[in-house]
């Protein structure tokens, strides 16, 4: 019998109670949910939100593996007391949602939607006809699991892609750069950008007063990645110039974002609320019953998380 | 030596005079244009649209095809002196441009992106989490070229297609229906519905109030098709009565739509002004060349018009 502890928000338990119960009796495993009464010593493993209830990993003395709810770990990854393997959740319904959201912002920041939607005043423009996808410049930064899928659905939609990553990489039909130079010649590309890279010491405020000023005048940006990603004053001076035409943001330094934020009222950003990528129970309990699994037949854990890059 | 009329717009030929001349010389053509002195009666090949200077082709004694700029030709069709043979525009660019316009409307509607820019009003609602693009019904009437290509792309996004067309046809990930059973079982799958059938008998009013009746409550039309598709009352009943939530029209029924026309002044339509499908000079200036070198050569034309069937 396998105790596993579920340590997300107490009110995401009814979401996840049938899932799970479905993913484990389908991968075999026998399993006992954790109460209040388990003694932190006989979790085997713990189900893990940075918003839920455990913050002390100290006394979960046999746990063999901490699995995270968030793609990104971020508010994990400093925590001193958590020793025990730690893994991120690569969901397939995340993926999909976060593929979704950028594939659906970038047509709309292509096509022009915005304005073909508010110009319902009974006057025909049809002169102004948007480029072929592929005249459009598409770099994402951050070439993960989520930007790699969100670059090939961009390249399949004929956008001329180019993406960037801190280590190489390569993805058919996208032109992939890394390094200090091809993050200029990204930037260089992207009428319409899109960030989505984990948040690190190194990518704080990687787009900053001197990264916009590289892109192309009239670009579009997409932050579905980390609210640290942007140096905030430096976008808003940006927008403000006319520079950078529009932002779509779905994260934010603090969230929710505060209503006194000036995002909130600028006429050229539009707030999501970080609705592009939510985990999905039935694709994450099916990741997390895969990983108990693979860990009692002596495999290695899927995506676990090297502490040392923080991600 | 080749005589060729352009016989569109003259306001069209600016754009048009660069990419013909560089599609002929790559052909291998020596094409000399026609222009006001040349006599009818040596025009070998018309390039046509229906709006431009010629509506009588009984002159054109020895024109061996009229190569249509129009992808549509219902307005062609009827011209009883047109005896020629008629070649429809088939333009990969032209394709790619109602391709992107469906995907782009597809996903607007799918995120619910009109509500995300209109909430900007300081308020975190992200409880509200579109389902994925796999759970959500998007059917596609017509299969023609750009049908297809539409049906694909969507379906490469994910979505759970639907393609229905008046012939059996095939198409990898979609499910495809012919007949009148296939079109109630494809309105009634339809989450999300794209009309793109041509202009003909049959397919006038196909989308009338009984057809509406058969989709989902709360179903978003989008119409890049033809004008003539839509029973435009009984949209305008169905979107009154919440049964549609939504509609975005490309085409109508008059072009301009007329300014009191009820559509443009409707919260829940959105009118685009003909702009999903616009033919691009350098693709179609290729597929025009394209075909005079293959009846020079004795090859049969591309595309050519079934004057029965009516496309």
């Amino acid at each position: 019998m396998i105790t596993v502890l579920f340590a997300a928000k107490p009110e995401l338990w009814p979401d996840y109670a049938g899932p799970l119960a479905k993913s484990f009796a389908e991968a075999g495993l026998e399993v006992t949910m954790a109460d209040a009464k388990t003694p932190p010593e006989q979790v085997d493993y713990i189900i893990y939100a940075p918003n839920g209830p455990v913050q002390d990993f100290t006394p979960y003395v046999r746990t063999r593996a901490v699995l995270s709810l968030w793609a990104g770990v971020e508010r994990i990854v400093g925590n001193a007391s958590l020793t025990q393997p730690l893994c991120r959740m690569v969901d397939p319904g995340l993926t999909e949602g976060m593929v979704e959201w950028v594939t659906g912002q970038v047509l709309r920041a292509h096509l022009g939607l915005d304005r073909q939607i508010q110009h319902q005043d009974g006057i025909w423009r049809n002169a102004e006809v948007p480029p072929l996808a592929r005249e459009r410049g598409v770099s994402v930064l951050g070439l993960g699991a989520l930007g790699s899928a969100c670059a090939s659905a961009l390249a399949a939609l004929n956008f001329r892609v180019t993406g960037w990553s801190r280590t190489p990489k390569s993805i058919a039909g996208v032109t992939c750069l890394s390094g200090d130079a091809g993050l200029d010649q990204a930037l260089a590309e992207a009428q319409i950008l899109v960030t989505i890279l984990p948040n690190t010491p190194e990518t704080e405020n990687l787009i900053d007063s001197a990264a916009l000023a590289r892109m192309p005048r009239g670009a579009v940006v997409l932050n579905p990645g980390r609210g640290t990603l942007i140096d905030d004053a430096a976008l808003l001076a940006a927008l403000d110039s006319g520079h950078i035409a529009q932002a779509t943001l779905d994260v934010f330094r603090t969230e929710p974002l505060p209503a006194e934020h000036p995002f909130w009222a600028h006429p050229r950003v539009t707030v999501t609320p970080h609705v592009a990528a939510d985990t999905r129970p039935p694709s994450a309990a099916r990741v997390i019953a895969e990983n108990i699994r693979r860990d009692q037949g002596g495999a290695a854990l899927l995506h676990l998380v090297d502490r040392q890059k923080g991600y």
